[in-house]
């Protein structure tokens, strides 16, 4: 294993030392650890937090500032942080319009994220827990029940960011969260693996020759592998599998702050269909580089225009990444005009910035 | 050879492609290659101009944009661009203020750019040539005659562009140009190697506990094999090379535009000190995720404490790379209270953006 790297214990520690000493605009909690705005606790504004486990940097900590998440709470690697790294973020940057959680769809960050909302809530502090889960690639897999948070988790927290600070309250920021969800669909695939440090060998093994399609950002399996194809070949499989994605059905839990009990309803997300205007994410898993996203950008704006898709704002670079893998995801997120313009509100992270 | 391209021969055609389609404030013309300010030809600004081969991705068709580039030209991957692909994107962007060349010290490069200037200054359009030559790790290469010009592009290039929008004239472009890079000082290693698209396998090999300190931006050699060491380690022995390297003689080629003729004088570039104020450059090889540079960071913050050297700002991420090869880059860039409004000059890119 050849990583920039010192002892295996300390790498998110150490990453957090060297993120901290970079961006003095973030304050950063070693213990318990997590990463907030340096100018919270936030007074009248919702407290957009995410987090997850580590190794998929930038994000969230990556995303952390005005116009976008007040805190991120980083995991160990591909590990679900802990509800007291949850806690403690909320109690640094949290005002008097409370707290939202956004959650991806994994078991130990649900559970992890709940917990910390009830915690948060027994201390008078207004909360919500919005899901993201987006990826098209399986509805259950090894982790997670349900479709897994990817892509989409980058335009949400954009959004849902932009929202708080325009003064949004909690619960509208939690219905735009969840708008955004239900419009956003993602898949993934891997041209390598990647080596999580404490494991010290790669997650999985793909010959000289072959590709994974559908893989999840831990390196969790995908849907097939196959025989190394085109730029184009793959991002039409991509494409097409996101654009023919049919009606989703989905338990969503909702913190019903009345009763202080979690309740359920199902809700059906509905397929992108010709007419739709989107944004688009066009993503590296880590290791490849700049150029090649291009190439896949270029596939992705036609099959778009042939499907009558309308592409209005884009993004493409290393967002939401596993590691050093080598490979690409696609996002495609539905728009209107309150997220579009939610979109092109200032930011100002160490990943994401305009208007400032 | 697994990279999400279609035919080696469109490589750099379809990613320039996906640029202009993602990237709609950029005109990209394909015969010959440049991409260039769509609002361009400028007025009464410096067109400052770039260029090299392809695959340092973001750099230079990332840097394209108000406050930094009027135009850059794409080589193939590797390769230096021809005269006339220069000579074309001058005549799209310059106005009556004439076009600064930036120049990466690489015999190729340096022929090409000084014929175009020439052909340029025919057609009776201002122009100078600034050559950036800043690699520590040797004097000279396989590939070039002096220092290669590595990461003090980005910051000569970011500063530059700022000065031109501020409405500096040719020559004081020229000349902050000459001082950013008489400032600046890099080195760069290598976890892994990269593979150009035309060759299809890696350029070298290093075994896998085996690193190369020294190495260029294009595969070339470094000054030494060793084994694998921690970031600690390697950081260490990056930033001491910079900070112990000593006076550096060189001859400043510039063109006499009255003469119309190359002339060359001496200079010297003096080490950095204590007391100096910098602005630093962590920078990805390509295939680095963004985790291990903020390590890298860590340490190079504590390193220049010690030795009196304060940074004023800082860059950690993919800025000029070498494909998907793994491994890191330090750039040092002395500053003063000129380059750094300069760096903190608005600026809008696909790659670096702020005040925008």
């Amino acid at each position: 294993m050849k990583k920039l790297i010192n002892a295996v214990d300390h790498v998110i520690t150490e990453q957090l030392e060297g993120m901290a000493l970079a961006h003095p605009e973030l304050k950063i909690s070693l213990d318990p650890k997590y990463i907030a705005r340096a100018d919270a606790p936030l007074t009248d504004k919702v407290a957009v937090i995410s987090g997850g486990g580590s190794g998929h940097e930038p994000m969230h900590g990556g995303f952390v500032g005005v116009g976008m998440l007040a805190a991120a709470c980083p995991g160990e690697v591909f590990t679900s942080p802990t509800p007291d790294q949850m806690y403690a973020a909320a109690h640094a940057v949290a005002g008097t319009a409370g707290v939202l959680f956004v959650v991806k769809n994994y078991t130990g960050d649900v559970l992890n994220f709940e917990t910390a909302a009830e915690m948060v809530h027994d201390d008078g502090i207004k909360v919500q827990n919005v899901l993201v889960d987006d990826d098209v690639a399986v509805k259950d897999s090894l982790y997670t029940a349900g479709r897994r948070g990817v892509g989409t988790t980058v335009i949400l927290e954009k959004v849902v960011g932009a929202a708080a600070e325009a003064g949004y309250d909690l619960d509208q920021c939690a219905e735009l969260a969840r708008r955004v969800n239900s419009y956003g669909r993602s898949l993934g695939m891997a041209l390598t693996s990647c080596t999580v440090p404490a494991v010290g060998k790669p997650t999985f093994t793909l010959g000289a020759d072959e590709i994974e399609i559908g893989i999840g950002i831990h390196g969790e399996p995908g849907q097939y592998r196959t025989t190394m194809k085109t730029a184009d070949e793959i991002t039409t499989t991509l494409v097409n599998a996101i654009l023919d994605d049919g009606e989703y059905r989905r338990m969503l839990r909702e913190w019903d702050r009345g009763n202080a009990m979690w309740i359920e309803r199902e809700v059906i997300d509905t397929p992108l269909v010709a007419g739709d205007e989107v944004i688009a994410l066009v993503n590296s898993m880590g290791g490849t580089p700049q150029s090649e996203l291009y190439a896949v950008y270029r596939k992705l704006a036609a099959l778009c225009q042939s499907r009558g898709i309308r592409i209005l704002r884009s993004l493409v670079g290393a967002y939401i990444t596993s590691l050093e893998m080598q490979g690409v995801s696609i996002t495609l997120v539905k728009t209107d005009s309150e997220i579009l313009s939610m979109w092109d509100a200032p930011v100002k992270t160490p990943a994401l910035r305009w208007g400032f």
